[in-house]
């Protein structure tokens, strides 16, 4: 009979994180659906784009894990040249440093004390651990543990964009908590600011967006400035993500971005436009669900094995990759309705189909494998590690 | 190196299937958050509940797994009556089967070769394995794949209520398909009808949904009776919620209900009205997703550690279990944004909240473990051993 503690980090410890080689290799459509499949020359593609943008920039990469959940994933992104990666959760991370990723910033705020000693847990492992604050009382919390296990903490100060959700309010309230760090909190290092401005990622249309985000953004450049112009030095200024890479590029203030979904894309960010185009196709899907046409109850109707439990969304619909004239309606959990309105293909039982996910996070997170191809050939399982590290 | 086959098989064989008894217990205030609890005495009420209802009115309870996805709790199910378990998906079916569950009805058709041969494998194993045909092709499928296994496969014909979602059509259409099992399948034995009315579990206001209910049942009773005056015994009609538990009772012509989410309950099930009450509360709310306050960046709203890919959701939002006056809005994929307009109660950072699900199975559906409690003690994790498992 374990204790709570003993049994999670044995579950830890017992993750698969590295690729499992198949043999015999499997083709896609012998997979059984629904199945979350990887274009690899796609994916090598949209890794590589973010990674060159950036580099001629100037700016570095700090790949978000949230999205893909993978330390496969993770480390191609890290040998592709990204600096380090996001975690959104203190389990995340966790995952992250087993695989041998070292360099993790917590993006989010973590309040209690037990999660905050599995953070001084990560830190005795690493020194590349850093953590946001958004609030005194977080500060202090972590001072107090990182002191009583005598190491010192990586932290950045979380600014509020004005969303609401998490950091403290630009300007002086951030420079309060920055000099108690500073001044009070001798087991904290600081190291500078996040500013993620996730209330602009999916704007539509690029110039709206570009507007609303440069003028947010504004406020923690202010912010940074001033800082500094108390004599605290801001080495890190985060921020940023698939939405808004170039304009962060052109802006040029960030020191990285936290982009994800670019590896894998959606129907959620392909429909916010691009520079000079309706749709946002710097980054082309890669990510597909393989569903199977499963029942034809009526005419004009096909249902399918994916429903909210394969194909997760807040506002979009999933669409299918290769026919035209089709629309996919939800139908319940397990169940998609394709409605064939004028369809490019005939689609009969038992047919397998590739559909675009509608946001790509949590779709990722129903799964527990990916299925990379090239050539409609599998030849590897990638285990999606983090999958439910939601703690 | 194994084969795909291989691997997931080993992958059911290492599933924990069983209660994992903690030492120490742990406080529901203790949990890493979010994290999914049940209140074992409502839960328990609402088992014995349903089950006395249908026992009284001569029903079975054939209880429907895709909702908590736990051998454990469908275990219970059965130690308090039901005749056996429902799954929709073979994958879950395969869990089921795992942990010594029997008669297992398999609800949604399955057209490949590769998911048919996993039946075979299940039916060679226990002859209570039962599925369901809506096609002739399908039917054909199988009766070519059980007779090269040399077995007998009970096979349910599947009814399309109207939704348009799975099943065949009532009436003549069904009789041609019954006609040609009993007919041309020698290894199926037709056992009988399901005709799940998915399209009126939710439907809102006891009398509507009554009404709306019996007008639909009406053409698969007609179906029966085709059948019968035709000469083919048809000794299981299945089908029924929990939202058309008192219908179905009343109606006295299904043989088993295949209710799920009375067990727990969410926000949908409890907005759909009762019998004479505005809210439906024949069954109470057992289930809870513990989180956790870690920011306040603006005057008014407090934000938890639980988003999309904590609670998920087709239309409603979640609530909190003890705090009215606020109102919970989805903030991303991993926050919740409480909007404080006149709360019953403090909220601090750090706090612990227990949070009723918008929907209870696909939110199940995204964790790993239940924490059961009884008087805030935490006494065992019981593994949530089929999530995922939608193939």
């Amino acid at each position: 009979m374990p204790t709570l503690q003993q049994f999670f980090q044995d579950s830890v410890s017992n993750l698969q994180l590295e690729p499992i080689t198949l043999d015999p290799p499997v083709l896609l459509q012998d997979l059984s659906t629904p199945a979350l499949t990887i274009d690899l020359d796609v994916f090598d593609a949209n890794l590589a784009k973010m990674q060159d943008y950036l580099t001629t920039r100037g700016m570095d990469l700090r790949c978000h894990t949230k999205m893909h959940k993978s330390p496969v994933i993770a480390k191609k992104q890290l040998a592709n040249g990204a600096i380090g990666v996001c975690c959104a959760t203190v389990s995340e991370a966790e995952v992250m440093l087993a695989s041998g990723i070292e360099d993790i910033l917590i993006t989010s705020p973590v309040v209690t004390k037990e999660k905050v000693l599995r953070v001084i847990s990560l830190a005795r492992e690493s020194t590349g651990i850093e953590i946001v604050v958004d609030h005194i009382e977080g500060a202090d919390l972590f001072e107090r543990e990182a002191a009583n296990a005598d190491l010192s903490l990586n932290v950045l100060v979380d600014l509020d964009p004005g969303m609401g959700r998490t950091g403290i309010q630009p300007g002086q309230d951030a420079l309060n908590l920055a000099q108690h760090i500073t001044g009070n909190c001798s087991s904290l290092r600081f190291k500078g600011l996040q500013m993620y401005i996730g209330n602009c990622m999916h704007t539509s249309g690029f110039d709206a967006r570009c507007d609303k985000y440069t003028h947010l953004l504004q406020k923690g450049i202010e912010t940074r400035l001033l800082l500094e112009s108390e004599g605290i030095n801001v080495p890190v200024f985060t921020g940023g993500g698939t939405g808004t890479y170039n304009i962060d590029g052109d802006i040029g203030e960030l020191t990285d971005l936290q982009a994800g979904s670019y590896a894998f894309m959606d129907v959620e960010y392909r429909d916010i436009g691009g520079q000079g185009s309706e749709r946002f196709v710097d980054f082309e899907p890669s990510l597909f669900a393989l569903v199977t046409a499963i029942s034809k109850p009526q005419e004009r109707l096909i249902t399918v094995d994916a429903g909210i439990k394969s194909l997760a969304t807040d506002t979009a619909y999933p669409e299918l990759r290769d026919i035209e004239g089709v629309v996919y309606h939800f139908a319940g959990d397990e169940h998609g309705i394709i409605q064939l309105n004028n369809p490019s293909k005939e689609i009969r039982l038992g047919d397998k189909l590739q559909v675009l996910a509608p946001h790509c996070d949590p779709t990722v997170n129903l799964y527990d494998f990916y299925y990379p191809y090239r050539n409609d050939v599998v030849e590897e399982l990638w285990p999606i590690s983090a999958r439910g590290r939601s703690q």
